[in-house]
């Protein structure tokens, strides 16, 4: 996180709209010069936020034009009717005047509570106020300024040498509960310099999504606000062509970003002391292994008996034997961070409880499920269910 | 619970295997004299326990003889692969040569803690204590002794007058956490005077948990030590054949019974403050009723929320909007305890946020969902969740 790397053709500028964080900036600016190149993807949740809306409708406008994403926290506009799409479409308004520019070259996004309406005077001058303020640089100021409940910035920057020239890539992201992407959690915003199509782009975009934020899961609650941009500002020298070997390699580059971003999620999740990966190996299919990956994932019980540092694998085969499209457990094997639990469906007779009592009480858990059902495989990253997940989603309202 | 009845052709009694809950009383036996019917359901999870599978084979005989069923409280003997199997098995030879039976008499129960042996010796020790002081009135005592976390034991009597015959019904049962039955909940055992059919009563059985254990999930997860039983003794004077006035009557006041101790479980899930129902109006057909229902009734976000006394209904939209099946929300309403809160898919214009706050503070709550897409419905009864959840279930094994 130290070194963010600057992304020419974008600019950013944060400020407060003096609202539910106080003082704290919760408003975004982020100026992409003409010609970048966009690709949007959106929750499937058809609860959808106004801004969502709005953001898939100015997303289609084909104008060249310099183009303005505008975030702001605290208020999801989720759920507000009529009333919240006027509102998401007088912010674009008004910030299209500052800028000379049309309504629909702003693409507006919002996160926070569900039901409220925005506050619009005061939101439309955070974003004037921030207007005054665009630089190259303002990137940690903006991955703070998008925060809800998260503890912590979600933000990398990388850089992919191509012989003499490069294509630099910075991107950030916020979520930490309500996390079952379908596709994107919200919010996520990554920006690269290079030329590329917006076919190509779109295309990795969604190959990036299923790697990253599609397997992740916080409490399985979709939130109607999901929002991943993946943004190309074409200002540097490289041309990203299909099947180049540039596209291989910033493919591969894409994917430990969004990878990590998601990853950052998972670890500032709500309330959450660990990060657990559950790996299904020696599946039926791909549609089992998700299947029984997601159960497993979302158990209340597994995932408070892993906050309670207890290896309770009956609860891990309780769950597997209740998932859809599994006829029986007799070949399944568990183990926890290479500790073998559950051999044939039965407890392992070597299994030792010291051992399992040990590798559970580590922040990272790795749990290794094999169906001996076939060959396809499926991975999910989650967090466990502490009090403090209880404690902060009983209290998010008041 | 003052007045449970007796029902002829059935004694009970209970003792201490003194071991996971010390001298408490945690061990069963349940005399069931000769010729009753027995409709036994077992769990759907694929993960069995093995008294489960035992007891599903020892159902299978055919013999006339009297029938003993031994429950224990504390080791669910799930997970426990061939050992486990054979440990249930000499329970139930010990028990039978006490009483000069067939092993195949014998059927077995367990609920608990997964994965652990039963410590055979105790446990044989306990059931013969037992034998020893058989009674006909032993209800409450049999009720508490086979729970676990629960803190309340779940019994309820009727009497079903018929001319001058009455038929006696006593049932209990127990569960609190790990519930989201498929069919039925661990455990549950009631027992009538009257003659019936076995296709009847197993008919009947069937029915009575559609209505009942299958509409209520806690955490939703299945257990893989579920049972219901269902026995008739044949003792009193009337037969109950199908079709009849009687069995439309035996029908009505078994669903109130199945339906109080459903409820009766709900009320005393782990860590719960609240009884919540959530009702499922006008929706395109049953299946579709059915998963909004448990969506909504498993969102971990919608139960912090009750339990916060915040009638948050952006989550409750939220999960109506993730569950698969939903294609829009434009036509949703949604209110609680009768008070409006979403109106077409958004906030009711005539929300009262005092009305709400002061509904969400009962500790029955009635959430009433219409999609607006049919003429079908479907209701859940659940539980909220509480920091005591997670305490609970974080510190059960240790």
């Amino acid at each position: 996180m130290s070194n963010l790397l600057t992304i020419e053709g974008v600019s950013l500028s944060t400020s407060s709209s003096n609202s539910r964080y106080g003082k704290r900036d919760d408003s975004l600016l982020v100026v992409l010069e003409e010609g970048s190149i966009i690709s949007g993807k959106f929750t499937k949740n058809k609860f959808k936020a106004s801004p969502v809306k709005v953001a898939e409708e100015h997303l289609k406008s084909t104008s060249k034009e310099r183009r303005i994403l505008i975030v702001n926290a605290g208020i999801a506009n989720a759920g507000t009717g009529k009333q919240g799409k006027k509102d998401a479409l007088l912010c674009c308004k008004e910030v299209a005047n500052i800028f000379g520019l049309e309504t629909n070259s702003i693409i507006p996004f919002s996160t926070g509570i569900i039901g409220q309406f925005l506050d619009t005077k005061k939101q439309i001058k955070a974003f004037k106020d921030a207007s005054k303020k665009l630089n190259p640089s303002s990137w940690r100021k903006a991955a703070n300024s998008i925060l809800t409940t998260d503890t912590k910035p979600k933000i990398i920057s990388k850089i992919l040498k191509l012989g003499k020239n490069e294509i630099k890539i910075t991107g950030f992201a916020k979520g930490s509960g309500m996390i079952r992407p379908n596709f994107a959690t919200l919010l996520s915003f990554v920006f690269l310099d290079a030329k590329i199509s917006k076919s190509l782009l779109t295309e990795m975009h969604e190959d990036l999504l299923k790697k990253s934020f599609e397997v992740i899961t916080v409490d399985g609650d979709t939130s109607p606000n999901d929002a991943s941009l993946l943004i190309a500002t074409g200002k540097s020298k490289i041309n990203v062509l299909k099947n180049s070997i540039e596209e291989k390699k910033l493919r591969r580059i894409l994917t430990q970003i969004y990878k990590d971003l998601a990853s950052k999620i998972i670890q500032d999740a709500e309330g959450s002391t660990k990060r657990i990966s559950i790996n299904i190996l020696k599946a039926k299919n791909k549609s089992q292994a998700k299947s029984v990956a997601f159960t497993v994932a979302e158990s209340p019980l597994v995932k408070t008996a892993l906050f309670g540092n207890d290896a309770n694998w009956g609860r891990i085969l309780a769950a597997i034997g209740r998932t859809k499209g599994i006829e029986n457990i007799s070949n399944v094997s568990i183990s926890l961070n290479g500790v073998p639990l559950v051999k044939k469906g039965s407890v392992d007779p070597n299994l030792s409880e010291v051992k399992a009592a040990k590798a559970v009480r580590l922040k990272n858990i790795d749990i290794e499920i094999k169906l001996g059902q076939g060959n396809n495989y499926f991975s999910v990253l989650t967090s466990d269910l502490s009090e403090d997940y209880v404690l902060i989603n009983s209290k998010y309202r008041s």
